[in-house]
């Protein structure tokens, strides 16, 4: 495109291209490569974009170079560039979106500087996984990564004991690699304290690349099966199941509904309206309870949440329950 | 498209739209709608595709009707009808992944059926979120939802808590709406138990449409802000920061590298490797506190982990570091 030189600003561009599969990217996310002068990136990300790479000057780097690949942003973007600094799935998760702000921060950047930055969202490993195997997210989820490059052992550990707990379903990433080996065996040392051995896996490795390849399995067998850096592990609740090789995640329509019975809805249940064990209905039946001669502490053990919380909740009224609004709830 | 009549199975397609802007639908979201006859979701979602539905045959819910949703497409597909079943974000998460494939196994489906299923994946409401707000993902992180329309209250309680006390960054989903309102509240109850009163939080509402709009606060103000169904409240774990304007949590680099001192490695790590504080060096560390006479118990309290847990980990053998392979770590 031939045009008088005008000295522009540089601008950092951080790009979530999804999972690596061209049509699998959002429209910004493409427009934002076609419009970088010099597009960043570790060496397997660039090679899934190639495509969109013609003309442009290619920065490529190793991985654990993160830090590097920002800082070479930062100059390209001073110098008057526009930079793609790319990473797979979402820049934002466990991608190149926090170090680079942290490289920028440092550097004395503030948003008030010439040089501007765009996050453009993508979809996660999570998310594209997910889609490949099912609908096994579904409900409340976490994110684990098992690289402890960066990340003490306990912190590590704590989490997933507790996500182990609490019946998340739970993605896994970084999973296991030529040197870490160990760390994914005591995921699910962790994990058997609290769940049953049964419990589906599925690992997904390449997803919407050409090596793809998923396998289920079971807690217990997990950490024999073929999982590297390539793999997303996603471990479902005590109510996910695997039927005709899909694992699906109930989002608890049964808590409100008899699906065997055409969906008719339980008695005590109304659709649209919390369940009588939701908030309300919960807060109503321990004031029952209490009232009744149970303890705090029996109480905290047959809910099985903190005494503490037990007691705060019990001491704050009970409001009436707030005039239904216009916008329908779900 | 003027072809010879050949009749054809029906389709059902769950497209994620992303945050609900074309330019951050996937090239395979809008194919899929391009290639429907039968456009189907909450009327809210339709709305934001307006654009991309001419001469199709649409059909809007409202919410809660999700079951409903899955039961329309499952008949237009049964009738030979390509359909898309759309949902804001990604269609694996609070979407309609879960439902549909529930009402399709209740219906008797299997994968060997004409009717063929495809997910396609999108961004979610955290990462988009995320995106507008700086990097407050980075880490790892969870997504719970405030709605106990399906999900017995303590359930949420147990996993509010759960993640709080380990230390994650969280999406809270469904937040608030007219009829609930005091979830939320519960919400920052059980968070205060754990973190500091100033923790950021960052609130957006109608991420990349016409409405959005931002909020950051802190956990202790977090209940007053104004929060309903279209927003999606991030919480920081105890490193996140806000400056300038973006909150970010840090990956972690200050853990390995000194960040003031040009980056310098710290003194016991090594770029590339585990943190002398990962797995392997933690264990080290256990197994010579407990030699010098800490018992299970010390232990389990210092590092904050299950007693059952460190007894099992003394009692396994250390292995030599795998050897490294070929592949690069991160």
């Amino acid at each position: 495109m031939n045009e008088a030189y005008v000295p522009t600003a540089g601008k950092i561009m951080l790009v979530g291209i999804g999972p690596g599969s061209v049509d699998h990217m959002t429209k910004r996310a493409r427009d934002a490569i076609a419009e970088a002068d010099v597009v960043i990136g570790y060496v397997t990300y660039i090679k899934l974009v190639a495509d969109l790479l013609e003309g442009k000057e290619i920065i490529r780097k190793s991985m654990t170079e993160e830090l590097d690949r920002a800082v070479s942003a930062l100059e390209a973007a001073r110098a008057g560039k526009k930079v793609a600094l790319i990473s797979s799935g979402d820049a934002g998760v466990y991608g190149m979106a926090g170090p680079t702000f942290e490289v920028l921060f440092q550097s004395g950047w503030t948003p008030d500087d010439p040089v501007q930055v765009e996050i453009i969202p993508g979809a996660s490993a999570l998310n594209s996984c997910a889609a490949l195997v099912g609908a096994p997210l579904t409900h409340d989820f976490c994110a684990i990564s098992l690289s402890d490059l960066l990340t003490p052992w306990p912190t590590i550990a704590r989490r997933l004991d507790a996500v182990a707990m609490a019946d998340f379903v739970v993605a896994l990433y970084n999973p296991k690699s030529g040197r870490r080996t160990r760390q994914i065996l005591e995921a699910q040392r962790l994990f058997l304290r609290h769940r049953r051995p049964d419990t589906p896996v599925a690992i997904v490795k390449s997803g919407y690349r050409r090596r793809q390849n998923i396998v289920f399995t079971t807690l217990d067998s997990m950490a024999d099966a073929d999982i590297g850096m390539l793999s997303t592990v996603l471990i479902g609740n005590s109510n996910t199941f695997v039927r005709h090789g899909l694992m699906v995640t109930p989002r608890g329509y049964a808590n409100k509904y008899d699906m065997e019975e055409g969906g008719a809805t339980r008695e005590g249940e109304r659709a649209g309206r919390s369940l009588s064990t939701g908030l309300l209905g919960w807060l109503e039946t321990l004031q029952a309870e209490h009232a009744a001669g149970d303890s705090i502490e029996t109480l905290a053990a047959r809910h099985r949440l903190p005494a503490d919380y037990i007691r705060d909740t019990l001491n704050e009224p009970v409001e009436a329950e707030a005039a239904a609004s216009e916008e329908a709830e779900a």
